[in-house]
């Protein structure tokens, strides 16, 4: 009987995660001609309702325009399945007698893979293929999806860093990354001069204080009579709380359905407003977040990073042959290769920055972090010296 | 004996403002080899201080650089000086021999060559280059700085439709623009199909309601499950009232030091929240402003942009040599144009978007204007469609 694969996309959306997609749609084709290829829409919700895209529908030409497009052509979903969820969705496979399952997502993503895993007992196989602009992943050496991510906001900073040269001030850029900070502390992965910004970055792996985030844009408005940092918005008091928790109160802030505070939005803004009008009164000063440009921006999409989504997508499929796991992205010998994990590796665990990657102050990349942004996302643009 | 000209940059840099000072160099180089040509730092300010970079100490590889840099690269200035200070400047060019003092900007930098020459009877030419993101100068079919800026925010937009398909809600995208909405229509430049984001657009030259934003909003939920808002941060209400100044109120509205309010930051943020939590509860919804992206985002520097920015740099010096005036750009015969204009039909003056490019109810292009923005902003990217 031919085999039925099912496919789906989970969380946030990337530049790169409809590569994903297709190379996996490339690779069940060329391995097994006769299968059946269904995409569940908006994740395992799409499984367990049933909603499904049959791929021998689609034409070659829109799957590869697709795998050049962000989002997630399939549709993405926030749900976090628990076991009786999860019951549901393996009621649905079975229902359509899949042979395997290939979930595209993060630690979340991976989590719900290891659930059923265990539910299915061994009757199916299981595969999670890595994705996250966040870049959080045990085991893998970067996710797919994080060096477009990085790209943008590497241009970002370096841009906004000219055009405050030219009108000085002070820029705070808040980036996504509720627990890590790697996607923030890439804003410097373009650095060259030590006048060129960002001048500092906060990262949830250090605790935020609001004093000496103050004192440090002071000094740096001293030495450079402008000031461009980089924050993720997750970043955390001392106590532990996020940052936007600790000014609006806990039982004030936005939550979603899972609980997680709502942590971009004009109350984090605001902080920031508040505390540099309190600080540096008197000084322009500009907070924005980047929101979703990073994750998605059309114009960023950098060319490693697709081929790399390609090919874990086809990964993924030998990783199904074998009865299930993970795709990683291991750096090995100079370059980028695929690899199987156990799912329970990656699972619902979350990979933070290496303590070396930041300097003592917490506010500026260490050699180690300046050598694995700069291999991972090389500078693309030449830029002139201004005059300024 | 040999040429003197000043050249300055003004006002909001761009992505390709130094195009049009290294246009303006290359050609003063061109016609008068022995000249001498100064680079004025941070505009007025550099010729009333005596702060000048001699070009002729500037390597031509550097120059090429720079032209290829967004940001202003002699650094910019926000002073729009009156009679008492245009007289400093006035006696700043006097004092070094100038022959010619061209300034690079909006209508406030024409305003300050419109009051020079007036001043100056006739001693030295004055030269007007046109840049701004913000497309509102008269005289001109566009701007330089306008179409790669409009890209990014085509771009952007498309970008997030597509995040938005995946995990639906409402996105607010709040574009740069105090008097002309040109930036925030050109979001729309790259529709294709009627449910393609942005599903509503809000500009300045039609007066803003929130009861009626939160009915648009309603229905474009209703129908396509997701809405996509680009919305100027200059927008106003019936009143006259920008709309971030209805809301915290005239006397709590931060404003520069021109008396101008600040319109984008965190309140204007809120507005928009605090708007769609109240009339859709339960809807997800984000509001973010695209700040500085659009006008210099490094990897959104338009091709056409650049030569024709370039091009009135070296148009301007032809200028010059008639005695002044300022650079128009026209679209005559299917293709762009550099005219002379007399800087009092630019000086101070705002062009504000055709009446016929918006459709009846404000919130859509109509033809006219959908024909404007694919001509200059051409499509630049193919997607493939999403199975949602």
């Amino acid at each position: 009987m031919p085999k039925t694969f099912v496919i789906a996309q989970g969380g946030g959306p990337t530049a790169v995660i409809n590569q994903t997609l297709a190379g996996a749609v490339a690779e069940i084709e060329r391995r097994y001609p006769d299968a059946r290829i269904l995409g569940a829409r908006h994740g395992v919700r799409g499984v367990r309702d049933g909603d499904y895209v049959d791929f021998s529908d689609v034409p070659p030409a829109r799957m590869r325009a697709i795998g050049n497009t962000p989002g997630a052509a399939l549709g993405s979903t926030r749900d976090k399945p628990d076991a009786a969820y999860c019951e549901q969705v393996l009621k649905g496979l079975q229902k359509i007698n899949a042979d395997a399952f290939m979930y595209i997502g993060g630690n979340d993503t991976s989590g719900t893979q290891q659930i059923l895993t265990d539910a299915a007992g061994g009757s199916m196989a299981f595969v999670h293929a890595p994705k996250t602009i966040d870049n959080d992943l045990m085991e893998n050496d970067h996710t797919p999806g994080f060096i477009s991510a990085g790209e943008f906001v590497a241009g970002a900073f370096q841009s906004v860093d000219l055009d405050f040269r030219a009108l000085p001030g002070i820029y705070v850029g808040i980036v996504m990354g509720r627990h890590a900070g790697f996607l923030t502390a890439a804003a410097a992965a373009w650095r060259d001069d030590e006048d060129d910004g960002p001048h500092l970055i906060y990262v949830p792996e250090r605790p935020f204080s609001t004093a000496r985030f103050i004192d440090d844009v002071k000094r740096t408005m001293d030495k450079y009579k402008r000031c461009v940092v980089a924050v993720s918005e997750g970043v955390t008091t001392e106590d532990g709380k996020s940052l936007v928790e600790s000014i609006v109160g806990a039982d004030k802030v936005e939550r979603d359905a899972h609980g997680n505070v709502k942590l971009s939005g004009s109350d984090l803004n605001r902080a920031f407003e508040t505390a540099l009008a309190n600080g540096l009164p008197g000084k322009r000063a500009r907070v924005d977040a980047l929101g979703y440009m990073p994750r998605g921006y059309i114009g960023a999409i950098n060319a490693t990073d697709a081929r790399e989504a390609y090919e874990a997508g086809q990964y993924a499929i030998q990783v199904a042959e074998e009865g299930g796991g993970s795709v990683a992205l291991k750096y090995e010998g100079g370059k980028t290769v695929m690899r199987k994990v156990p799912l329970s590796a990656v699972a619902a665990k979350t990979r933070h920055m290496p303590e070396d990657f930041l300097a003592a102050d917490g506010t500026h990349l260490a050699q180690p972090g300046i050598d694995y942004f700069k291999r991972l996302i090389p500078r693309k643009y030449e830029v002139g010296r201004p005059f300024v």
